[in-house]
């Protein structure tokens, strides 16, 4: 049988598009999916889940209404389920997320910057 | 309020061990795992979840009864619920795993290359 790893510099490079999540692995009911962030996104929440943030490559940040993180490539954060943030990367740069099949990237907020759902790449 | 980031290759130098996971970040029920492998694991399956590998920094294979997979840093595979595996690594590899809280592991083998659970770091 062929076994193929996915390859997550190959799966990035296949799109340009900023904060619109491609699902690259599914572990039971969880997907794991690459974006590329730039600028500001909208602040929302996950009502039912937590958020894993992987830093692939570059540097972001997560604004929260008391605070902020700043994450480099080959750091991880988890956005506990409930709590409302806002995304942003002053240059490019290139995430793994892991979060419930279904997760919505705008969650409560919805509106223009929210992404089709269920894109694999 | 302070928020601080996981940074994976700070948890890595913690420890030297090989085969023994250890947490480093909690999702939902699942758990993000770093560990490092040199040489062979045992065989061993989990009954009831799929298991991610994602490669942090070297080279790795997973052998299957029907082939195996070659993972580099920057790669991920998922290993299927049920699928026999063999993990295995010539020269030693940095590993994060992301599985459900309480995977062993070792799987449905258990014995001496048993890891303790829930060992954060």
């Amino acid at each position: 049988m062929e076994y193929t790893p996915v390859n997550l510099k190959e799966k990035l490079s296949k799109f340009s598009e900023h904060w619109t999540p491609k699902i690259v692995a599914q572990m039971n009911d969880y997907h794991f999916k690459v974006v590329k962030f730039s600028g500001d996104f909208v602040w929302h929440r996950h009502e039912d889940t937590d958020e894993v943030f992987i830093v692939l490559d570059g540097h972001m940040s997560i604004r929260f209404r008391d605070g902020k993180v700043d994450l480099s490539a080959g750091e991880l954060f988890v956005v506990p389920k409930g709590l409302e943030h806002k995304p942003f990367a002053e240059k490019e740069c290139h995430i793994m997320l892991v979060e419930p099949a279904g997760t919505i990237n705008t969650g409560n907020a919805g509106g223009a910057r929210t992404a089709a759902d269920h894109v694999w790449i």
